[in-house]
């Protein structure tokens, strides 16, 4: 399986350059002094739609574009952050989106999708309604996080890490189907001081780690690792992280997992719960219960911080459920 | 009633700078197309200790350090942001600072004073506890809002607004016993292209409308312009913008009220919890409920914006109680 090329990360951040926002990587010093690192936020949330899947989406429509490919219009599927994505994306081409999301899909990111003119369609059968509509309408795909040029999008988060913090010596990623950790971790290897890794590589104390955490309820890729290939989870997966609730990793971001990342760690509900409204209130950011999962990782002792380091933690959307919020209030 | 003089509020600018956050005056694309308004944040939730109250407990105590009447300590009350404040404008000054606070404060803002190594009393005689303390220990006494000193600091909050948009058609401002109003209608009046104003007064179509907004629930600033004096509400006030639930105004920022402010608007508590989430859906940005009133007063049609014109919201602080969140979330 092919690995996103370096040529095709720096051709994806020239691309979407003044398209997205170029979002801040901001220090917050209430974490800093609570972990004893330097806390860093690459803050996703303040993305255009509110999460950084319009990288991917824009990414990959701005290519078919350029090779006469977008064809009508684009229909996808997703139950959330990459639904919006599409949307916006197509708007900006001048193309039609027709999205199919599950009818449980949470009302913020329904919402988001009619707001950038992104046409639903409630389904249970995602995969094979959003082709029956594509053949339908005469209209290209767009995977939520298995395709080359969504994985390269994403990836452009881990170039503008890098150039604002060089040599971090953690970045934590949120993970679902994979999409956003294979990008940014094929950013940082190709740009960090030490290039080479993947799960279960040795790597000098120096080296970089890059850890990807996602809810022990909804682990497709946890999954897919011990498999050591490509399966969907026995049963459909549920988080309040809902936006990594991904009933399978693909080959190809496992690929990029096994390749580039030191380690995938699981997390509790409640821990992704109390670490949700942790980072809300030390950091005066709104975000998304998906975002948290690092965080999370660290206050259930999953994975600990060299005291004096420098880590980051990628914010990965700030499209929350207006619902999920009783969970906090309820702790 | 002395007003305070602009070159109160310059020294203060000059007293705090490089040790309060220049927050930066965000623009909110999303409000700004739902709202058809350049729609400004001033984001003093991302101040020191979560809130613009730090500039008004700062101002106060490095004057007094200057004076040599700061005493052996400094005695407060406060149910909340103001006794963060105190806490760390204090061991700023490596003073400490003892907090009366009522039973109900919320839990946020009572670890907040702790963090700061503030100590707290609870009590439901909070101004009479304080003055006892004060007298006891020998420590020096900080209104949270009835003080020159604590006005200035925070009208330094307009002077920044001005810096980075010279010409606001309209600046809403949370009032709760008065200090940010007072301070920073001070200073958009000294500073602004029209100096004069007031609540009924004329003024020209080009002048600069300065609203404040509180809640019904809480309306200390309303009752006051009512009776045309400072008095203490009839009752203990109670609102989900727990920040602004003060007991009374003061003479003192009744006047400046009378002199530099249109309009006190007044929004009910449904209002308040719709504009919570909309404020924060919107902008990605973790706020107290305090912070959307004025977002309440537009969205309940209290009041009305002129098309294109540039607004400027003043999010007054980010610690929002957890248990808060629930009202959200049923909506």
């Amino acid at each position: 399986m092919d690995l996103v090329a370096p040529s095709e990360l720096t051709a994806a951040a020239e691309r979407l350059d003044s398209r997205i926002m170029r979002t801040p990587l901001l220090e917050c010093t209430r974490l800093s002094d609570e972990l004893g690192v330097r806390t860093l936020l690459k803050c996703e949330n303040l993305q255009h739609t509110g999460s950084f899947k319009v990288r991917g989406a824009l990414n990959a429509l701005l290519i078919r574009a350029q090779q006469g490919t977008l064809a009508g219009g684009v229909a996808t599927f997703s139950a959330g952050n990459h639904a919006a994505a599409t949307s916006y994306a197509a708007r900006v081409l001048g193309v039609p989106a027709v999205v199919c999301m599950p009818p449980g899909a949470v009302a913020t990111k329904v919402e988001a999708v009619g707001r950038y003119g992104g046409e639903i369609v409630f389904t249970d059968a995602l995969v094979d309604t959003c082709m029956a509509l594509a053949n339908e309408r005469g209209y290209g795909q767009l995977h939520p996080f298995d395709d080359p040029d969504v994985i390269a999008g994403a990836g452009t988060v881990g170039i503008e890490i890098l150039a604002d913090c060089p040599d971090p010596d953690l970045v934590v990623l949120p993970v679902g189907g994979g999409g956003l950790v294979s990008g940014v971790s094929a950013a940082l290897r190709a740009g960090g001081s030490n290039g080479s890794g993947g799960v279960g590589g040795a790597g000098g104390s120096a080296r970089m780690r890059i850890v990807g955490v996602e809810p022990r309820q909804a682990n497709a890729m946890s999954h897919a690792l011990r498999a050591g290939t490509a399966q969907p989870l026995p049963a459909r997966p549920s988080s309040l992280a809902d936006g990594l609730a991904a009933p399978f990793a693909s080959a190809r971001t496992l690929a990029h997992v096994q390749a580039y990342v030191d380690e995938v760690l699981e997390v509790e509900e409640d821990a992704i719960a109390d670490a949700w409204w942790a980072m809300m209130d030390a950091t005066k950011l709104f975000v998304e219960p998906s975002a948290a999962v690092g965080l999370a990782a660290v206050r259930a002792g999953l994975l600990s911080l060299r005291p004096g380091s420098t880590v980051v933690f990628v914010l990965s959307g700030g499209n929350a459920a207006r619902t999920s919020l009783a969970t906090v209030a309820a702790m």
